[in-house]
């Protein structure tokens, strides 16, 4: 078995950490009780080892491939959508409305971490159509929702986000492609978009692309931008597919990583216009995006948790298999297996604790998602919305970043066989390489956290999550347990740190915001590394709490060693981060354009 | 221009940093005017920006090709490798006995660095071959020294070091390769060899391999293991290529980077025995290993700096070209390029900052060795070699794991560019996620500095160095210059922390081995930092007496920021990293084996 998914883990996370029994009691949730969702895990976690995560070798190293403006995907990859799709799994959480099931976020997000480990190139191609079908349902006229929506949602088509330009990456002010109307209420899109993402393939009979272009008389810059639905074939009133759209997969790209996911280059309009239909209101199409980025994001901030994942359960296996060497200190000359080496075990204890604390963060965060859709009272709304717009571009650029740095370990685990393509362990660094950059990269998540996150309301819901942390992490110190306490001796200054930090945004961002601005990456990690303490020192607060009461499960004890593991490895690097905040700006900025 | 040559920080690093004349005043050094060396470093930055550099693409895209174990390298590889032997390169730092030039350590540093940075899977070639000259004329007869040392450092031959075995890689030890006396002084080699870098290849008409193996009477583990000279080719008594050994090249890794070196497993002895000839005494032959290991491991260091230079230069060009986005806090809505973006230039000045420092640190190392082989008093030799000895793993060890970060941030100022293979800068990253595993692993290294070079000494030459680092230190905070006393404030307390480390370690590394082992990598990068920040603060310290004294070379004003960027970005991990030492152990092996 090449992945088996942390089911104890997700399980602990989900009922435990995050409350699941709060959410079920959301209105809409009601039918899902705890029994089931149990039940959509195990389901889930066969599928992702069985018929997904075999194939992502194969993947990797066939990569999609393109001819004649056509693309095939990797072998195998056609039979396990359709075994994905069969299952169900397309609209875990989508509206029932449209044929989804309608599932609290916790859970399709839990769910959804066993695709991006099995398999993240394949993972993609349902993440896309889920963002998709949400930027339809939130935007798009009665008509079009009935079109497309329980057609994408069963995962029959699929579905693209079509924003970067070559002139307009994380600047989409910049998108120059054009939309005429043809007064029939269609209208004809040209121009080239790039990085799409399943942009063409072979895994379903029509792909439904959203994509961002300018109406003749839109104003310039953002507000100029509208959003329309231009499937690969247009789809007749009878619901059947009609003639071939002008949209043409040009190019796909020779990329690091997720060889088996296509990214395209797409023309539209070559033959006189690729025809579509209008999405919301014209010129409100960057703010419908902005609308589903928070998914999005999240979406790859768990990637970065589920190739960590991954990473980590191959690491592990080849360090309980690989002998060399004696044990470091013992009296025998007998070798042993390099898991007894203490650099080794250092690093899967960070690949390990940094893991279940992202894991951890995460569905929390999904956990006030869905309260902030769901709960009765607005207020609690409000809050729970604040909570995880704090935190979203954190998943998403802590997760990614750390990530990265985890599969980067992996390959370090296995030594000279790490370097070797056969191996696998390189695919995971490859794969991860991309998170941090698609979707915003962290530098445009961290500059969203400060600005928009944090300086605009003053650091209000800053303030009040350190509130939080601040209560929970004396309750660590006040257990009376060594283990929490000194889990707490080192959360209590990080939470001071982030404090800190967060007052100087607050205090400086508007007057001098190029230098704030330089601390917002570090600033973004210092609060993922804080925030993820504080979940895993909740996490292990509630293990310490059932070993209290009797409990012998060995997963409880695990989590306060993962705890006070990640308290004396990463939480220690918060106050050196602060300080990078407070202090760093102004040499950022000093040399001259010139001398670089 | 792919690689232009860091030609002004090279000849600041040698001459004022590094202090040449002392160098040139060594005995032996006296004809190497520094004149000499400028014109020295001149022409070899001709040849890597004109001639090496330019095939790393194609080295990369083609890789090197094995067909009927034959290797074939890259288009254009050997047409720059005899460049590369008429410039007369290969001998640059050899003894004048056998043809080399016998050049400073300090000056062959710095060239080979350019080598390198130009193209890293090239360089490995020259690298390795000047180990195995460095092994045969420390250790070999007077014969086999003739027979071989001249064509070797003309580059006339190549030479190759063959040790790891699958079941012999960190742990030498478990070496199996066997060597049958045949009563006429030669030797019967027999044995698989893995990862033998430029085993095989169509660069030169001879490759001489050096290969540890075991004698049939040779006790077990490390001290039964002897060192062969294992010509491809017999060399006859007149110094003509004679019969053909018993080595085959029986296949080529598929890695992850460095596609152009070829990777070979060799296969010793499968039609009878290849012939060999043992080097010095038999059942040495580790013990020689180590000798040569430091030049080896510093040179391996040095690929991290150089990689570094390499992805930094290929960013700063994409960061000044690239446009997006208005600039941040500007009046203007005009898009500018992205080297105006905080964030950017934030990632850019990380990228040249650590790049100086630790070139500025490994050429002081390199003029430390110049004086440890050359210096005419025996206090002032065994002085500089202690110092060497010392930092030689952490130029290895933290070199390569910042330049692995560095060309990973490279990527990331690419944007989504960046993940494109056609962009060129994730080869870096490829390429670069050897030096941290090759020539022994960064844990490796670590437990070298911690046990052989602190705990076995007490810490006397750490303790030395950090006098000296303070009394640097205390200059700077006297100076009355603002950035020089800012820079003091962040290496203060950065020399405390390497410190308190080092006395955790000598006070506990025998009662607790495998607990102090656990810090071993974080000691590493914390002693990295803080002689890196020593090294860049004695670098502004020069500088700023250039500009008092009424210098306008932007140079100096340039480093004066790179060394309070430093300070401020990097020497602010020092404490955390402190505490993870000093405090981390514990929870590193609190975890059942099990339960991973």
């Amino acid at each position: 078995m090449t992945y088996s998914a942390p089911l104890r883990d997700l399980q602990f996370a989900i009922h435990e950490l995050a409350a699941y029994d709060r959410v079920a009691a959301l209105p809409g949730y009601e039918e899902f009780t705890p029994d089931l969702v149990d039940a959509v895990l195990e389901e889930a976690a066969k599928l992702a080892a069985n018929v997904i995560a075999p194939i992502n070798r194969a993947g990797d190293t066939n990569g999609s491939r393109w001819a004649d403006r056509q693309v095939t995907t990797p072998p195998g990859w056609s039979d396990a959508y359709q075994q994905f799709v069969d299952g169900g799994w397309c609209g875990l959480g989508s509206n029932p409305e449209y044929g989804g099931q309608g599932m609290p976020k916790l859970v399709s997000a839990a769910v959804a971490e066993m695709w991006k480990s099995a398999n993240m190139a394949f993972a993609l191609c349902p993440m896309l159509t889920i963002g998709a079908t949400e930027a339809i349902e939130l935007n798009g006229s009665a008509e079009v929702k009935q079109t497309y929506l329980p057609n994408m949602i069963a995962g029959k088509w699929t579905g693209t986000m079509n924003l970067t330009e070559p002139q307009a990456g994380s600047d989409l002010a910049a998108v120059r492609s054009r939309a005429e109307p043809q007064g029939d209420g269609t209208y004809r899109i040209f121009g080239q978009k790039i990085f799409i993402t399943y942009g063409e393939h072979d895994l379903t009979e029509n792909i439904i692309h959203l994509v961002l272009a300018r109406l003749p008389d839109a104003p310039p810059g953002v507000k100029g931008i509208s959003l329309f639905v231009v499937p690969k074939f247009l789809v007749n009133a009878d619901g059947s597919l009609g003639a071939r759209n002008d949209v043409q997969c040009v190019s796909i790209e020779h990329k690091l990583g997720i060889h088996g996911s296509p990214t395209c280059v797409l023309a539209f309009g070559d033959a006189g216009g690729a025809q579509g239909v209008l999405v919301g209101e014209a010129n409100r199409g960057l703010e419908y995006m902005f609308v589903m980025m928070n998914a999005a994001r999240f979406a790859v901030g768990q990637e970065g948790i589920a190739i960590s994942e991954r990473a980590y359960q191959k690491a592990a296996q080849y360090a309980r298999e690989r002998v060399q060497g004696p044990e470091l200190g013992g009296a025998s000359a007998e070798k042993v297996a390099i898991i007894r080496h203490p650099d080794v075990r250092r690093m899967l204890m960070l690949m390990r604790a940094q893991t279940e604390a992202m894991r951890g963060l995460a569905l929390v965060v999904a956990a006030a998602i869905d309260a902030a859709d769901c709960h009765p009272d607005a207020t609690e709304r409000a809050r729970n919305q604040a909570f995880a717009d704090l935190l979203v571009p954190v998943i998403k650029g802590w997760c990614t970043e750390t990530g990265v740095e985890i599969a980067s370990l992996g390959v370090q685990v296995h030594g000279g066989m790490g370097f070797i393509e056969e191996t696998g362990a390189a695919q995971f660094l490859r794969d991860a390489r991309i998170t941090t950059i698609y979707e915003g990269t962290t530098g445009i998540q961290a500059n969203d956290l400060m600005g928009r996150k944090i300086a605009r309301e003053a650091g209000t819901t800053l303030f009040a999550l350190v509130a939080v942390m601040r209560a929970d992490c004396a309750a660590l110190a006040a257990s009376g347990d060594a283990d929490l306490a000194g889990i707490a001796a080192r959360l209590a200054p990080g939470i001071d740190a982030a404090e800190a930090a967060g007052r100087y945004i607050v205090e400086n961002f508007r007057r001098d915001v190029k230098t704030v601005s330089a601390g917002a990456v570090p600033f973004l990690r210092l609060l993922g590394i804080v925030a993820g303490g504080w979940q895993i020192g909740r996490a292990a607060s509630l293990a310490a709490q059932k070993v209290a009461a009797g409990s012998s499960d060995p997963f409880y004890a695990a989590k306060i060693v993962s705890a006070r593991f990640f308290a004396e490895h990463v939480l220690c690097q918060a106050q050196g981060l602060a300080q990078c905040v407070m202090n760093g700006g102004a040499s950022v900025m000093a040399l001259d354009e010139s001398l670089f």
